[in-house]
This record gives structure tokens, C-alpha cells and sequence, in this order.
């Protein structure tokens, strides 16, 4: 169903296997979604974005995991991401998101929609104000 | 330069100026931005959006007000809103946003901008994993 | 400022002359907006475009005039475009647009913009009655 | 299926029963679609956004209730949505939607993303004219 | 499940199937995907969008076949298009696409995705040495 | 007009003046753009992005330069990034496009647009001939 095949473990090259077995490391879990098995269709890419999400959303920064979470959720739903939606609300509930977080997300990004369609409407000029 | 004319407080009827007068109080500033002054072409989408926003934003919830603004800036340049992301970038700093919080958020948006590109692309079918 | 010169009459080829001269002998005005006058960089593009704008917004058909306009409007600013959201904008004034209208207009593309987030983000499945 | 469950009636709160026994009600129906049921995961957003709908689209106003239910329809494409493109067309239909107008829709919102595009591309600047 | 129905070679009307029979004709092949049948909800569409794709994909120009397909990959995967990822994948690999260039297509697709966001988030002034 | 600083060579860090330097010596040119000197405000953000850029679009592999750089245009436009359309024609005339190219990549930008509009909005059912 996918534009290219899911990679399997018996599948994969060494170098795409290495890939599956660090994230299996890194997340301490023997599971290694479809994302990253079609992605293998391009080792390259594959390597990079998993290195990638690694820096980003792993090691430790200025926002704690969860938050960082919900900000990747904000972003794929506002891009009409179906995988996306489905696999990173997985992963932020099993950061710890609470019914009532998830709820004032989708309102916050249900709200935020709203008014970005009103002000591209309208055109809105920016204030000198906002401008740093 | 927006496609309805700005409204001062001298050309609002009594309608429009009830909200603008209730966004300064809520706000604590005499500050009202463009957006609501354009919105006004409108007087009922002008008062609902406010009373939303501050259901949304400001009323206290399981979510601090950085968050809310953090995921409000993440929605906002997904959509290519220019507008929303000078005023939400504005209103996060006001909010305490940090140098070091900016740079993750734009880390994140980035990162996650790719990955929902990349699994469109390649049409990835949702894991039995992620189906609750 | 644009990404392709604007190509004033005297610029024109005779193949882009003949399709400026047909824009004003249709809307009966000697004004050729820009969008036209920067299209011409392409004229095969700049000739299907024009043949099909009159074949979908001018030729008699089951929709109004000022319905087809704002259902423009809709598409375009749902799209962020904001040459599109002021042309548009101005030829449904043109057309006839009330302010009460167009208030409506905004409302509506606002609650749809925010209703199409909430579903993208909740992933609701398709009702079978739905489908017909 | 969806990132939270189909809230049954048997399910509902008091609250959320409420909102499901209005939207029965208003639409004389006995039909909840999924969107409201799975929408019940935050039952603020869930009764904020009926009545929105109840104040944006079935109160009357200056546009007749097919033509918001077309504009809805723009609006719900343009963004991908295939839950909305699905239960709106199925509203516009129950609405008196003709094929010849459901045609023209189409036809407007092809013509609207190709221009949409387009002036993107060339980053066309606004015509003065436009600037009201 | 398409919101119009899947017109057959027998339900079509003369005018439809005169189209169909030039797509087979013009593609050497017996096969009218879906896109067309359903398009045909709206005959003038059908035939306008087809002799549009005949005259900017199929006729001879500066761009090669392949490199026009891979193009209508980059827009379709960028606007989220579940179907036209598909059949634009499919035919970029009937049109010769290798592994390694689907590849790069995809590594390019995502890094432009990241920025543009980025481009977006920070709002980036356009530099005098790009406006020509 | 940002919403973070343009960072000149002289406000810059050593680490993002090694960007920046690295940047001159691969483009073989002094001129470092708006995006990169704003990309600044997180300089880890900017050596990844800068890392990949060289990465994918610089590197020898399977699609020429001027391709890769006409992809990243299509990705661009349909994201509606203004920036991103200035900065990357220009970089695609510098490497050689013509006229004609450019207005074959509008034309089927524009046709992509608005076939993926339709094949949106009518949601049709993917062909199993496309699923490999």
C-alpha cells in the first residue's frame, strides 16, 4: 500500500539493519514502525532523519520530551498527516500526555487554524509592534 | 493593504468597542493588534473568536501559557501564516520564551515539516500498533 | 519583486498581446491585472489559463457569478495566497459582495478551517452513511 | 481508528449527551456523524464548536445554507480533508446540490489551486488598484 | 467511496467516452485509472483537465517525461495528495525512475519541507540579490 | 522584519562564522543569504540544515543540479513560501534554466495543483494497479 516496500529485518542491508538496531537501542523497545521501514527505501535519508530525530527530540534540552511531542502533533495535523497524527498522539500518551492535555491541544491547534485562515483573509498588516 | 479596512477605536460602533476594551482589560495593555481592528469587518466572528481565545489561552487549564503559545507558533508556520507567526513569536517571548526554547521549537517544526513530507510520499500504512 | 518580469503592452509578443486584449474586450476594462502581465512568462500557460478562467467564471453556468467568486476567495485563502485573497477579494466586491456577506464568508472559512484541523488531528473515521 | 474512541451515547457524559441530543434535535435527526462522537474527547471543544456550527451555518443570515455548505466544501478540499470533503458534499447534496453545481464547484476549485500556484510561483505583487 | 461515482465503460456517456478512448489511444494502453472515471462527475472538466495533460506532460518540450513526472511527484506529495502519490509514483517508475533517483527525490522533497518551514517560522526578508 | 536577528559576520559566534565560511567556500561565492543568517538564532539548527544541503543538493548522485534545484522550487511554491520561490529560481537561472524550462515547471506545478484539488475533493479510490 505503501509507494515503496516495508523493509523487513531479513530484509534490510547492513547498513539499514544497524539503523532498526539503534533505534531499538535508543528507544528500549524491540518495535520498529513502518516509517522507518519504507524509509529504508532511501538508506541515506534513512540514516540522516533517524540521526536526526535523535538530536532533536532525544537527547536532553530546553523542553522537556513531552512538550516536544506535542509540538510534532501540532505540526502534523496542521500538514493533514494521517500516519503522522496516528504515531506521534501514540507517542506522546505514552510520554505521559493526560486526556485533558490532549483535549486543550486540539483546541489550541483547532483555535490557531481558525485565525490563520482569518487573518490570510484578511490580510492582516503587520504591527510595527512585532517587529523585532 | 488588508482586503478590510483597520478599525480605530473612533470608527468602532459600541458592538466592537466592547471587545476591544475587553481585550485590554483581559491583557493588562492598551495594545490592540491589527488582527482584531481588521477582524472587526465582522463584529460576530470578531466577538466569538475573542471569547475563544481567551477560553483557550488564557483561562488556566493542564497546559502553562508558553506551551499554549509554543504549539500556537507551531500550527501558525505550518500554515505559512506571516502574520500569526510574527504576533505568536512576540506574544511567546512576552511569555518568558527563551533563545534556547525558540531554537528547539524551530528544531522540531523543521524536523517534523520533513518526516510528515516524507511519509506522504511514501504513502507509509499506519502501524496495528498505533490503533487504540 | 516578482520571480518573472511584468510585461507591460509594449513588452508583449503578439501571441501575450492577443490574450491581454481579449482579457480587457471580456470584462469590458482596459485594466490587466499583474497576474497576467507576470504569467506571460509562459505563454502557453498565460493563453490555457485565461481560456479556462472564461470558460469557468464568465461562461453562463449553474452557479452566480458572485457564488463562483467566493467560492474562489475560499480556495485561495485556505491556500494562504495573498495576491489571490486581494484579487479575489476586490472581484467579488465588484461583483456585488455585501460587507454581511462577506462576513459570512470569513465565519464560515474560519469554522471550516478549524473543524478540518480537528478531524485531521482525531483521524474520525468515515461514517457509512457517508459514503454513497 | 481514530486517535481517540467513538464516544457511543450509552458512553457520554451528561455533558457530551447534551450536545449530541442538541445536534439531533436541531438537524431533526437521530444521526450523530463520527466527527462529534470522537470530538467528545474534549468536551469543551466539543460544545464550542456546535455551537459555532449552529451560529455559522443554520442560523439564518445573507447567504443561503447551500452556498455556505459549498464555500465549507472549498474550504475542507483545499485542506486535504478527506473526512470533511466526504460528510459536507454528503450536506450539499441533502441540501439540493445539483450535479451541474456540484460540477462547477469542482471546476472552480481546480482553476482557483492552479492559480493559487501559480501566483505563488511568481510571487506576483499586488496591484495597487486592489488596495482599498 | 469516492464522493461521485466510478463511471465504467458502459455508463459513460459518448462525450466521456470519446475522452476515455484518447487517454487509452495517447497511452498505448487499455487502463483508465480512477482519477478519470470519477472525474467525469463533471464531463467539461474531464475533457479540459485531459487536454491539459496531454499538452504540458505528453508533448514534446524542454523538460524530459521523466523529469516533468517527478516534478508532479514534488507538488502532489507536498499538498498531501494520497492518490496522486500513488499514480505519479507509479508512472515516474513506468517512465524509468531507478531506486537511487526515487531516492534523491524523496531526500530533496524532505529537506525543502524542513526549509520552508524554517523560512516561514523565522520569516526570512527576501535579499536584494534575488529580485531581478 | 524578522522574527529573529540577521546575524552579520561580525555579530556572529565562531561556530556559526565557520557556517557561514563553509557556506562562502562551497558556493565559491562571498554572498551568504538572509536564510542562513537568520537560520542563526539556533546555531545547531543551522550546521544540520547546512550539513544536509550539501549533503543532498550538492553532492554527486543520480539527478543533475539544475533538476534538484527545480524540485526544490516545486516543494516551495506549493507550500506557498515566498522566500523559498525567490531564493531557489534564482538559484535554478544560475544554474542554468531557460525560459522555457521555467515555463514548463509552471505549467505542470499549476496542472499538479489542480489535479491533486480534484482527486482531493472527489476522494478517489486508489487503482490496485498502483499498489506494488
Amino acid at each position: 500500500m505503501a509507494t515503496a516496500p516495508i523493509i523487513s529485518d531479513e530484509q534490510a542491508s547492513p547498513e539499514i539493519r544497524a539503523v532498526f538496531d539503534d533505534i531499538r537501542a535508543v528507544r528500549g523497545t524491540d518495535f520498529v514502525n513502518n516509517f522507518w521501514r519504507v524509509l529504508a527505501a532511501d538508506p541515506h535519508t534513512l540514516k540522516r532523519t533517524w540521526e536526526e530525530v535523535k538530536a532533536v527530540m532525544i537527547a536532553p534540552g530546553a523542553l522537556d520530551p513531552l512538550t516536544r511531542e506535542m509540538l510534532y502533533i501540532a505540526v502534523s495535523v496542521t500538514n493533514g498527516c494521517g500516519y503522522c497524527a496516528h504515531s506521534h498522539t501514540a507517542a506522546a500518551r505514552a510520554k505521559g500526555m493526560t486526556a485533558e492535555q490532549y483535549g486543550e491541544l486540539l483546541a489550541i491547534a483547532g483555535l490557531a487554524a481558525k485565525t490563520n485562515q482569518l487573518a490570510d483573509a484578511l490580510q492582516v498588516p503587520i504591527d510595527p509592534e512585532f517587529l523585532a
